[in-house]
């Protein structure tokens, strides 16, 4: 029998694998046939290069012309005929804005019988950039808003009024031709107007709004910028058709379906987790020590990105932290693990994905002398993790669609 | 069709009901026979006036002779030929040891055929106690393990230690008799050595233990004190028969029934909640959220206790931080509410159970400039909660098995 860190392997690879750009694209583009006129592409975000190769290798010369942008060292090498871009992020830079021209360009005087794919995923807001105003003002406003805390709603509202793209811009600049829109989510929720500031999604933000940001947080911007924040962006489009794909969704769906192909019932909790990482690891182990006395074998699976409040200077990441504070809540338990995993394979600054624990890590962690809460003050998870081999390596996937945190009881 | 706060209330008071004192003893004493012997009866804890008065009614002049032991203003009346004490809690008093004298004479010469009816509840440390040290000691140290911050294993394991009764040391003291144990548990998990420190209940801890806290927290304790510490409590008790009652698992128990009754499927989550109170409100609201597509009306169950850490100095209570950090999560969700209560009716310093939300409540304080945020972290929810008709009141219950927190969707 496969142990239970066989199992957390298993369905954590199942997991990535559904939620890579790739399979996501294939999924998308499954039985899906494009007018008989042009067909362009356009890829942005830093899963941009994998999403356009997956694209280019299902439909091949059907794509007459196209434009990747991704970040830097992100792309993997040509794609047939697709120009491919690398640029700045998360602050854009000239080669974000040189390219955004070229895609820009792509779509001028295309008509109604053609169609535009349009590929976007996380990190598209720096990389999909053509501004308004001067991009040395840009720079500055992005590096204010991200200075004075403002959150990533706020962020896009303002930025995407000051862009020829944002705020579905992008789709107005190919009407009349068709927009396909393929979005691989990062944002809980799949909020459309928001991944990369929705160059093909209607705006739900308002120009009030977006004034009333630049008060709150007393930003400076020039008269210019004062009078594009006034303009409003568009609130419905016609021509443009959206695929959300390799979201948080599918990535619990995909860790549910890889554990019953294990033996485990599997029980989907959510995929909209957005609390602190150590107490959704409590959470998560005081469900799995309720049902600690089931007959069956069971998976608790949890979804979404949670926050770390740094209270010391450790080493560490979310999943880590939701991991080893799981691990004081089924010590004891028989036949309990618990993992939690970021679908990128980076969690915070360490070289692991995430954080594995199981019924014997606090007492394996306690003989060496080290106390679990004392780790998570110090925010340092990784090295207790480290400890008593508790570390999930993936290496980078290549994927950014949040985390999945699993409770397992092996019966 | 009710409301859906008119389903909460609902769920409240019959949860409520199902863990008050007297349908506890009720349920444990159901067809339970007594020896031929003598049958005399010791109550102690906040809850011991109601089991003792459930006992009486059922039993009757059955019981020969009995101890009743409560707080101060807890005892609500005569009761047939019971002898009711008021006694110090959280801080025992004279009066507290007076009592538990009384009950350790009632005990003494009983014979094997003569059973001991030992009804407990929490608060019972305080309440159920006669030191083997000067009671000015006692005191000190008790005060002296509040200050420090000791939590409420450390202090039952020392103190036990110095106790005639503690420990499993009264039921000794109830040999040869028969000792019919029923215990309302306020503790998660039901760690009988733990609850009322376990008068009747073998001690898990050890004297090294006790010694360990004493150096831990740098105590200062006499001679006598330190070598009562080193005496060993009864690892193993023959004449006890323990049932446990009233538990935070009844509580969720019968939520979930109600609901059941009121037309949602209920889902128990978990009935070992430990974590910080406005993250499980996150967790649970994302819960809601992520089930808010179904089409059947849902509730989803977590018991336990949640714990505040203060970062302001408002008014509110753990119930009120999870009902309010949920309002968040369930914001325009439709036909969600979210609702947590304590069941001994006072959540925090206030006159609330705890609080109430739904799918408005977000909005609705907005509209009065109120930011749930700010308010978390001013500890403030009570002011906010008693804005939007979000506070829950019952009034003090007579019981006390931790909290229940549950999420509605209704459809």
């Amino acid at each position: 029998m496969p142990s239970l860190r066989q199992d957390a392997d298993e369905i954590i690879q199942a997991s990535i694998r559904a939620a890579m750009p790739d399979s996501a694209v294939r999924r998308a583009l499954q039985n899906h046939t494009f007018g008989p006129g042009r067909l362009v592409l356009t890829a942005a975000g830093k899963g941009g290069w994998q999403m356009a190769k997956a694209a280019y290798e299902l439909l091949g010369d059907r794509i007459q012309d196209g434009v990747v942008i991704t970040k830097y060292d992100h792309a993997k090498g040509p794609i047939g005929n697709l120009r491919i871009f690398e640029a700045g992020h998360p602050v854009p830079d000239e080669n974000s804005f040189r390219a955004t021209q070229a895609a820009i360009d792509l779509v001028a005087g295309l008509g109604p019988e053609d169609t535009v794919l349009f590929l976007l995923s996380g990190g598209g807001s720096a990389l999909f950039e053509k501004p308004l105003i001067p991009p040395e003002e840009l720079t500055g406003l992005t590096k204010q808003l991200l200075a004075c805390g403002a959150d990533i709603v706020e962020m896009n509202t303002v930025r995407k009024r000051l862009s020829a793209v944002k705020g579905g811009r992008y789709a107005e600049l190919c009407a009349p031709a068709r927009v396909f829109s393929i979005v691989l989510s990062d944002i809980i929720g799949d909020p459309l107007d928001m991944i990369a500031s929705g160059p093909a999604y209607p705006d739900g933000s308002t120009s009030r709004q977006a004034l009333g940001i630049v008060e709150k947080y007393g930003l400076t911007l020039s008269p210019l910028a004062m009078e594009l924040l006034g303009r409003e962006t568009p609130k419905a489009l016609d021509n443009v058709e959206t695929h959300i794909t390799g979201s948080v969704r599918e990535l619990c769906a995909a860790a549910a379906a890889s554990a019953q192909a294990l033996g485990y019932e599997p029980v989907v909790l959510t995929d909209c987790l957005t609390c602190e990482a150590r107490e959704a690891g409590s959470f998560l182990a005081s469900v799995a020590r309720y049902h600690g006395g089931a007959e069956r074998s069971m998976a608790f699976i949890a979804g979404g990105e949670t926050v770390v409040h740094l209270t010391g200077d450790g080493k560490g990441g979310r999943n880590q932290e939701v991991a080893l504070a799981a691990a004081q809540g089924i010590a004891g338990l028989r036949g309990a693990a618990v993992f939690s995993v970021g679908s990128d394979g980076t969690d915070g600054p360490t070289d692991a994905a995430g954080g594995y624990v199981d019924s014997t890590t606090q007492a394996r962690l306690a003989e060496q002398g080290v106390q679990i809460f004392d780790v998570l003050q110090r925010n340092d998870a990784y090295h207790a993790l480290a400890k008593v081999d508790g570390l999930v390596i993936t290496g980078g996937t290549g994927t950014n669609v949040n985390d999945v945190s699993v409770a397992l009881l092996k019966r």
